[in-house]
């Protein structure tokens, strides 16, 4: 099998580092690849706060609008903000790169962490989403969920493998499909052309729970899923086409319009015709009933709805791997995540990404709502710390007109910051208390990477060369009696130093005069020495003699050559070279010590 | 953790070579080795026998004496047999030896494949079976069953891996205790000395089933799992005491007759006293009530019973890894399995033996009844063959008395393989085939490994030095780089040959003056060939310059120096050398290449 072929086919030719500059994302692919995490959200983000608000009844529900205006108020607030991120910061100003510089280190890393986590989370929980969305249509796909899930991963993890204009091409067509007919419900339900509407609305019963600011805040917080995904524009200026900044903005303008829109336009529908996610339909179903009646356009809507939510996975497969890159580069995580692929996107990012993930839909059998409290957490510290850091970056800077933008930027960093205490508050023991381990854990990581590069760094540095000398160099070459594999290593041996030994351990006293007879009829001008093993073992009389070695020729260099028999067969490994293995690793850590082996290749 | 000090602890200090003698077993700790499998099988044989009779009513269970009594009959004919076997083949003769020796190789192994398979499955079948006679006496435990699986499992690994005369003395007191509690058992119910049986006697009840003789096969086939682990004496010869033909064949002797008794003596009583294997209860618990009541004696014999059961594992912890050895000796399977370990037993077969069993246990989440149908026909294989070679031997040899030694061997040799038929006839469809299917794939495997290990006996065999003459060495060392541990790389290079050149790969072209420059600043007198590589790939470039290299040099060897970070902590390593790996796999297969890490050793 031909994996390199495969591959070709899959993911496409190797592209050279210099066409990086033609792979960038034009404002329509960039609105297309960056957005569906936050379009996607409108599908659930009404229903979350309706659902909140119902269980005071109808006065809790009245309260619909009044709670879907602040939360487009916050909308407006963050993404003024975030305009505000993607002009600071051209070069990709995720709230990892804006809490690093304007809060310090642990805030930036803490940010990353969060937005990590919440990447992940958004993949598996999405794939899942979509994957309900298409079984509810055919039940008799239920058995498969993973495997579909899988699947929709496989595919979004090919896809960004290629590269990003070609993601985003793949990606374009789907993400304007939803815009289309989610615009074109609200408009029909708007304008209202088919007469009266069917009688789906139920009002919600009469309950015992008050409308308390406790139930209202709830409501609210439950609402601002509308808001997840809208930083993923500001993690990605790097990736579009100069003046990178400005067109980042306007994308970032037209994704907050066209959400904005969608939330407020479902919420207000809602509310007119009294939708409540009431039995077996989404809101969103009931008012795609209610524009298109049992049509085709209902259809489509509802297919077009599980699309995006599969396609908010791709929101995370742009951003994880760049936010890793940024941590690479600055060595909080290993650095092959900055190392761009053949394809030049950040192929290890992306397929770490698409492990876990698929992991986590292995793991909860393709139902990952017990993941869903775990889930906005991370976005809304990201957003509190991102625009903290653009208020203290504006105080310090007090460049003109700082003082409105700064307070533009404070009071969206108080409202996410509410926002975050809401979310940490309600869901901590279903959930949230994971998160905010995983990310303390995640930052603890970071640090510890750091330090060791850091060591790494500093021990390996060498600005001067050492003149070489000679050197007294000995060689060990233990065998296990004459042979072909026996003879190469001694004739490499050989080739090393004038200073060669042959050992050899008898774990039986009665081969001792067989293995020196073999070895005296060969003749080969080195000496052999046979230690016994009563015990049976072989690497600790090795480790003893190569240490009497040491102590008797103080040696600067001492190679330890080992025949290695290579099979022709790969799973044939299994009968070879275990005592070799056993060797290099009691001597690894050694100073001054090198295991060398000499394969001798068998044929079939 | 100091790994060392713990397995002392666990198994005790190593042991010399010359120690094997002493480390044989007695008559008295050779029967509590070599017999818990065969006695523990009366816990179930009259058992599995009057179940099949029961589904014929009364006149089917009228059977029962006629049937035990056949199954006694071909009891003692087996034992004779294999007693013709212990003294024929005192080097121990398992059918392996008696079947290859006699009946050729392949009989052999078909034999051998049989009693692996078998011996690991008895392994799990008895541990659940054991672990399930307690949890019936204490339900609180159910969901812990894997666990006390696994823990019995592990305490009977150690026991045998401390040594065999130990695992003698740990494993002499349960079975002695079964032999005393189940002997008393069946005394007291013939003398019959507390007055009338409490009438727990259950009548088969009236089935349209009637006595056929398909059915009373069945019921013998099924009674004969009664014979399971006879063979392990025979198996078992050379770790006796000299004499150890004798020796073995008069502990065979005690065997059989303890077992005959036993099953006989069960048999009676159940028939004497209408006693059917109906509701909960085990027939031998029915019989424990009517000796014993309800007193401690009761429970002392089913605690009893639950640890042969267990202790039927350990005597395939005696029997799997001695067959392994055999094999291994013969390069049928890895030589390793021939090695004795520190307490000079063979410790790769026990320690694998261990691990496939308790990955059985685990696969089936305690509960191994499927298994159970997969399990005797390996040994009515191996019981066949066995006799059928010991017909040949005689046959052959025509010593003095042949004629009636292989009469007898040769009625042993039709009934085991009308069992095996029966075996095979009735279970086929329900597990047997698995069976089936294994055996012919461990014969293949063995051929496979055999020939393979010929293959290199002949390649590698070498009676005749090769003089090495003056050859040319040319180093090749791929650096990153200005750095200490290129430094050290580049020093042990210059200690191997005078021909040594470094080599860079620059995935930008930015980086080649840069790369030049500071090697130009070191001066180490290597020359340094800095390679563009505009897909970003390492290892590819790398091959065609060493390609190149050979092409211009032809040298005779070869050597790619490359640097090693060792880091301080194991897991920093997958920080580092991530593409020193992918250069050594790449050239893994080409002949006269050595390729050579030089350490370079972190501190924290």
């Amino acid at each position: 099998m031909d994996w390199r072929a495969i591959k070709r086919i899959l993911v496409g030719k190797p592209l050279e580092t210099l066409h990086l500059d033609s792979e960038r994302l034009s404002k329509v692919t960039g609105l297309a690849v960056l957005s569906s995490d936050a379009l996607s959200s409108v599908a659930y983000a009404t229903e979350a706060m309706l659902l909140v608000l119902m269980a005071a009844g109808p006065p809790g529900t009245a309260h619909a609008l009044a709670v879907g205006g602040f939360i487009i108020l916050l909308l407006v607030i963050v993404v003024a903000s975030y305009r505000q991120t993607v002009h600071a910061y051209p070069q990709g100003g995720g709230a990892y790169y804006v809490a690093k510089e304007n809060l310090g280190t642990t805030f930036g890393l803490v940010a990353a962490a969060a937005l990590l986590v919440d990447y992940t989370l958004t993949v598996a929980v999405s794939v899942a989403a979509g994957v309900d969305a298409i079984t509810s249509a055919f039940p008799g796909l239920l058995g498969h969920r993973v495997a579909m899930g899988l699947g929709a991963i496989a595919i979004i993890t090919i896809g960004n493998l290629r590269g990003i204009r070609e993601s985003g091409a793949i990606f374009s067509i789907p993400t304007y499909f939803f815009i289309a007919a989610f615009g074109l419900m609200i408009v029909v339900n708007v304008i209202h052309p088919f007469g009266s509407w069917p009688s789906v609305g139920a009002t919600a019963t009469g309950t015992t729970t008050a409308v308390t600011t406790w139930l209202l805040l709830r409501a609210f917080s439950s609402g601002c899923s509308a808001l997840t995904g809208v930083e993923a524009v500001s993690d990605g200026v790097a990736a579009f086409r100069p003046p990178e900044s400005k067109n980042a903005a306007t994308v970032l303008v037209w994704m907050g319009l066209i959400l904005g829109a969608f939330f407020a336009g479902s919420t207000y529908l809602a509310h007119r015709y009294g939708v409540l996610p009431v039995g077996e339909q989404t809101v969103i179903s009931q008012l795609g009933h209610g524009a298109f009646g049992n049509s085709v356009f209902y259809f489509l809507l509802q297919f077009a709805t599980a699309l995006i939510l599969i396609l908010a996975a791709n929101t995370s497969f742009a951003d994880f791997p760049r936010l890793a890159s940024f941590l690479g580069r600055d060595a909080y995580m290993p650095r092959q995540f900055a190392a761009r692929g053949d394809r030049l996107v950040f192929s290890n990012g992306i397929i770490v990404l698409a492990v876990v993930a698929g992991g986590l839909l292995v793991l909860f059998g393709g139902d990952t709502h017990a993941l869903i409290p775990l889930y906005a957490v991370g976005v809304f510290c990201s957003f509190t710390l991102s625009q903290a850091g653009m208020v203290r970056r504006l105080a310090t800077r007090r460049e003109r007109g700082w003082a409105g933008r700064a307070a533009f930027s404070a009071v969206g960093a108080v409202a996410t910051a509410i926002v975050l205490v809401i979310e940490l508050a309600t869901k901590f023991t279903s959930g949230a208390w994971i998160t905010a381990l995983l990310i303390t854990l995640l930052v603890f990581a970071f640090y510890e990477i750091h330090q060791h590069y850091g060591g790494y760094a500093r021990q390996i540095s060498a600005k001067e060369w050492q003149p070489v000398w000679p050197r007294k160099h000995v060689v060990v070459v233990p065998v296990a009696g004459v042979s072909k594999s026996t003879a190469g290593a001694l004739a490499y041996a050989l080739l090393l130093s004038q200073n060669v030994r042959a050992v050899a351990v008898a774990t039986d006293p009665a081969q001792v005069q067989k293995l020196q007879d073999d070895w005296d009829l060969w003749d080969s001008g080195v000496p052999l020495e046979v230690l016994v093993s009563p015990y049976r073992a072989i690497v600790g009389p090795l480790l003893d003699y190569i240490n009497k070695v040491e102590d008797e020729e103080k040696p600067d260099w001492l190679t330890v050559v080992l025949p290695e028999v290579v099979p022709a067969r790969w799973w044939h490994t299994i009968f070879h070279n275990q005592t070799a293995l056993a060797i290099k690793a009691a001597l690894l850590f050694r100073p001054r010590v090198v295991v060398t082996s000499v394969p001798f290749h068998l044929r079939r």
